[in-house]
């Protein structure tokens, strides 16, 4: 378990999954959101239990964490956030989570031992925690935002079983705050697959204390652009540490009519478990992703479509050419490499993060419950 | 490599591959199905090169098989249909395969042994041959179906890396022939996945001798049941054959407004690696399916949702409810089994098969080409 708590005057703003089946936490945040119009004051997080699929007793026991969280910060109940994650259909221990908050109090903290202690508590598979931060303006005038997330498993676009608590103190109104993570979260978040599942628990939160004198409306851009350079790194990083990932494939997609367009195509790439897997065997099996493209939905021309491994062009015009496969080889045996795609109809496209899928993926995953 | 020979008058229907990127044979055999109006006298097919995104000396590889495959038949090469299966964009050994047709020719039989030795050489990395047939009619009336497949890898709806040849002696005009085989293949083929990659290759080629002197249009009902049946024994075949696979799944998707929708919400379920990673360890997760509901698209209600795990209930209108745990284990460790979803919107509804992910697939996979 983990909690972050926020001065008074803190606003907020958040993104959640789109899946429709949804845990109790995302209901109970997105209400306390809307009835505090973005004011909050604390997150509280458990992993191990997603309390989804729990009926009204994961409900009671979700808004019950809420209250006594309220209680022991002297704040209201809907200035709470609460996340969780974990095993989906598996009765909520609420008992055990409210006996647990008073030693989270205990142990707060404002330095980098806390953020890293938080980063720590929220982790499931996750190998390692994720931190990222970026610095908005310059000297007097700089605020700054501070990321941490955890990923692993579950991870697709449109949010994966991925909690990401963004913290600022630039000054910003819910509605704007809302914006920069909106334009964040679509070139970061947005732009991922391990396994092309989409979690019930996604919760992207943005907290901001307003504390540097920054102004967003004065700054809109360099605060989106710093939240998205946050953004990406966490990204990055919970790709990298996917489930089993020993490589994390770049996928740039070009030559799209539009960035939609660009992004079907990614999906179907990033989804097939025959380009996955040949990507585990270090495989320049480029006939894959063609054959991935082929059968996306978008009406490709296989004659226009281009594939790059890394620096060298494998595939011309649909066709084979020439290249030289044991560099290919090499070149996928390393941790993180691009694959270009064109395909020949505009000029849109599109960065998508991707990763191998391994032995050890289907063996954390089918021992993960039982 | 394998052949096939029909008599004059034989008539044909084919489907193929719905991949926009289609491997040489599929584009020559299309071409001479249009030209010849349904009329065919052989079919060729190699498997170990798919012979896909090679350019011309593909198409040209192709052709110049069917031209010698005519040749030795005192056919005309547009009544030869060629196949190839294997890996993609690697250059077509023309050469080879055309020093192999007269020994093809020696071989050739037409009893049991002889349809065996059809069904073993079109075999990749499938473990067993996979042959079916039925009775059409009765008696003096009756007329058969034969089916040999190969399948295994690639497999998905709309056809998959899968070759499918049926052969009959009841007659009729291609027309008749296409709309049973649409039919059959709709309730068949188009309802498996077993990795949810859509192949290059694929093809389901019917052939009609006519020699039972039965006709389609008196037993049209009749002879798309018996098709069916066959196509229904084959694509089980082929998903228990699947790459890696120790357990089967049929999901029951019941209660959808359409027969699309059902089949949207099916692909979701058969092709999350979570669920499939779920059934590799006999795990009642039934967590992950719901979840997999959810994201489908399909704008389901998830407190209508009801999952069924072979006799036992797991999830009443979106919770958890009271099962047997160690039952529900037991019943995933059979090799194939039932799961049942219910949506609650409506009265339509789909059977489809699926499999687990295994390591082996992923092994299988990784080390398929390089």
């Amino acid at each position: 378990m983990a909690y972050a708590e926020a001065p008074e005057g803190t606003t907020a703003a958040a993104l959640f999954t789109r899946n429709r089946v949804v845990a109790a936490p995302v209901v109970v945040g997105r209400g306390h959101l809307q009835r505090t119009a973005g004011r909050l004051r604390a997150v509280v997080v458990n992993s191990g239990n997603a309390n989804c699929a729990n009926g009204k007793d994961g409900m009671r026991g979700c808004q019950q964490v809420c209250q006594e969280m309220a209680k022991l910060l002297h704040v209201r109940a809907q200035e709470v956030i609460p996340s969780s994650t974990g095993i989906i259909g598996v009765p909520f221990p609420t008992e055990k989570v409210l006996a647990g908050l008073p030693a989270l109090l205990a142990d707060r903290g404002d330095d980098e031992a806390a953020v890293e202690r938080f980063a720590e508590a929220i982790m499931t598979t996750d190998t390692q925690p994720k931190i990222a931060s970026a610095l908005c303006g310059a000297g007097k005038h700089a605020g700054c935002v501070l990321g941490v997330a955890k990923g692993s498993g579950m991870i697709a676009p449109n949010l994966a079983t991925m909690l990401v608590y963004l913290f600022t103190d630039v000054q910003g109104d819910s509605r704007g705050l809302k914006k920069a993570l909106t334009a964040a979260c679509d070139r970061s978040f947005n732009c991922l697959s391990v396994d092309h599942d989409t979690s019930t628990n996604d919760t992207v939160l943005l907290l901001s204390s307003g504390q540097s004198g920054v102004r967003l409306r004065a700054a809109q851009k360099q605060f989106t652009d710093a939240l998205t350079m946050v953004c990406r790194s966490l990204a990055e990083q919970i790709v990298s540490d996917g489930e089993g990932v020993r490589h994390v494939a770049r996928l740039h997609i070009e030559g799209a009519r539009h960035r939609s367009e660009a992004m079907v195509v990614a999906k179907s790439i990033a989804s097939s478990m025959l380009v996955k897997t040949a990507l585990t065997g270090c495989d320049p099996n480029w006939g894959r992703i063609l054959a991935a493209v082929g059968y996306s939905g978008i009406a490709i021309d296989p004659q226009k479509v281009n594939i790059y491994i890394g620096p060298q062009q494998v595939c011309r015009k649909g066709d084979v050419c020439r290249y030289d496969a044991a560099a290919a080889h090499q070149y996928l045996a390393q941790p993180s490499y691009d694959i270009r795609v064109q395909l020949g109809r505009g000029r849109a496209g599109i960065e998508f993060l991707t990763t191998d899928l391994t032995e050890e993926y289907v063996r954390i995953n089918a021992e993960y419950s039982t």
